[in-house]
């Protein structure tokens, strides 16, 4: 039996120190725990434009369709600003979900107990947050036409379409419910049905499906409300499932909640491929913060935790995940910080790389 | 010559009873400053269907046309529900804005002193916060088309169109730069210009506009970003500018954080009338709530501050509205609270109208 297969794309910014981390955990799962990957690397992004003239290159698309799991850094930077929007760094991370059909984000914002003082939010805010954003992803104003900037009378127009089918609604809400039925049973969804036919439509088909699952609470919320409640007492939810753009905004929100921006990973998924694992492309929720790029100061524990979600939901090794995660625990409890886990007060903060040893030495 | 004009739209919910207290304030204003208004009331939102089978009336939408201002209480509730899309409470706000193009939203964020331990947030993160966000209200995916459900294939699709002409972009930018010069002359555009093609657009004319105001200091951030910019350090914002929807959830946020969710006012402003005044309706930022509507639990005081906004941005009496906020100030450092600022062990909150009586004694 071959081993199964991790195509990584570091990208740009910190994406290839934090990777070079989980490199390291991945090869430790290989030698102490028996889980080979076939793993190999490739470009997204700026660094990939650099090389090709576009961000994401047939061939390392072909190499995603191909691999059991993608595992991403961060796409993007200031130097990439000027460039066509066609040909932007994030334009290939967009190809990648698109074409993969990963219509399902999922967005943990889970709050470590180590760091529950760091958020700016007060303590029993947050202290024990543990909610799942998901996130449609692959259609939206994102990906609707007509899009673009014409011309119209004497002046320039943006527009951009917001589309959602039925089914693109439904296969996600049927993932948030599944993911609840795992988790507290609980699913709130989110939209501006008051303002939008589209909000409409996503309330309805949200609300079929969940007459699949009559053990799931299920509630509707305005996102503008959401984003509030999000604020004002987040451990009111549970799951929350919402549209590609309010997810953007909603999940970032939350991310920022707990204080632990640098320590929120994500998984992507789509549908089954033949082996029955789902396509899937898991990345860090930070970005690629090309103000602390190529320093070590970069926190590479939300890519080892998106590492630890492929170990979960591609693999369906969920104790090893559960394994990482208790020594990234061990590792907080423990003092170990980089630099964006601590105030200006608070002593030295370790290296990305150190922070991967620890965690390693804790495994 | 005769008075001004100010039409009063108290709407549902708690429209009527917090409406009921800024009549009282108005009132003082007429005869202890001297400043007598004409003022007459209509129905908008639910009311206003339950009457004429329309949230708005022609009638009315005439009325505001021709008032000096306009101010507004709240409109929808779940008895409305039900109700088709283009009936619904909703629509009758949405076509005031419309029809009257108030294009420009000025909703504060500021923390009041006295309530700073009141937010989710730690004090030191929002204590002494003012921030003023800038929101388009005419355009955009509110009012794009094409919109609607619509039969594809075998299944049906949800559309709306985020739109954007450089005009509309140019007169809001225009407005949020003249805000900034007469507060921190910082100014933060937001959009998602690394996704949609109107977040170019808006990007570009935003900064082709801050050309003619060199002393402002204009930035540009993801609107995600923003959301969590806004959640770690608030203070880093003077005036932010953004579209309608993005604005919608921005706005919200900010408002969450300060704690004064019931004490936040905002102004919706157009272009000048022949008299010289703008076209403007003023509103509490809070919504109908209709789980506490009529039981004299609702906080008056957001109500009350849009009528300051009145007095400052459509009448030039910004003294006097600096003497009704002074007011507000005195009464909540002497401890008076209604139900919304308080905690469960916090004591009696006082009702509606005590909270109007003692704004009234103060002044
Ligand atoms: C980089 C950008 C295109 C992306 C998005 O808007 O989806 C990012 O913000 C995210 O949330 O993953
Ligand atoms: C009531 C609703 C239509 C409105 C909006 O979405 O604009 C409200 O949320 C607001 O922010 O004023």
């Amino acid at each position: 039996m071959t081993n199964p297969s991790l195509l990584i794309l570091p990208g740009d910014g910190i994406g290839p120190e934090v990777m070079a981390e989980v490199r390291k955990i991945i090869d430790w799962f290989g030698t102490k725990r028996g889980l080979a990957f076939d793993v190999s690397e490739d470009l997204v992004g700026g660094v990939a434009y650099d090389a090709h003239g576009t961000p994401l290159h047939d061939d390392t698309m072909a190499r995603a369709h191909a691999a059991d799991a993608v595992l991403l850094g961060a796409v993007g930077g200031p130097k990439y600003d000027a460039l066509d929007f066609s040909v932007k760094p994030e334009r290939g991370l967009l190809r990648l979900r698109k074409e993969m059909d990963l219509f399902s984000n999922l967005r943990p914002a889970q709050c470590f107990d180590a760091l529950a003082d760091f958020s700016s939010l007060k303590k029993d805010v947050v202290a024990g947050l543990d909610i799942m954003i998901v996130r449609e992803l692959t259609s939206g104003v994102y990906f609707g036409e007509p899009r673009g900037i014409f011309e119209e009378g004497n002046e320039r127009v943006g527009i951009n379409t917001q589309r959602y089918t039925e089914s693109e609604i439904a296969r996600v809400a049927k993932s948030a419910f599944e993911l609840a039925m795992r988790r507290g049973k609980k699913l709130c969804s989110m939209e501006k049905a008051n303002v939008m036919e589209s909000g409409i439509l996503w309330r309805e088909v949200v609300t079929e499906i969940g007459r699949e699952y009559p053990e799931v609470e299920l509630s509707h919320m305005y996102a503008d409300a959401g984003a509030m409640q999000l604020t004002r007492w987040p451990k009111q939810f549970d799951v929350i499932v919402t549209d590609n753009l309010f997810g953007d905004l909603l999940s970032d929100l939350a991310a920022m909640l707990t204080g632990s921006l640098g320590m929120l990973p994500s998984a992507s998924l789509g549908a089954p491929m033949a082996n029955g694992r789902p396509k899937a492309l898991y990345e860090p929720v930070h970005g690629s913060a090309p103000d602390i790029a190529g320093q070590g100061k970069a926190n590479p524990i939300a890519c080892i935790l998106s590492f630890a979600m492929a170990l979960r939901y591609s693999f369906d090794h969920g104790q090893e995940a559960a394994r990482l995660e208790a020594a990234i625990e061990r590792v907080l409890a423990d003092g170990v910080r980089t630099a964006d886990l601590m105030g200006p007060d608070d002593g030295t903060p370790v290296s990305t790389s150190e922070m991967g040893d620890a965690i390693l030495a804790a495994l």
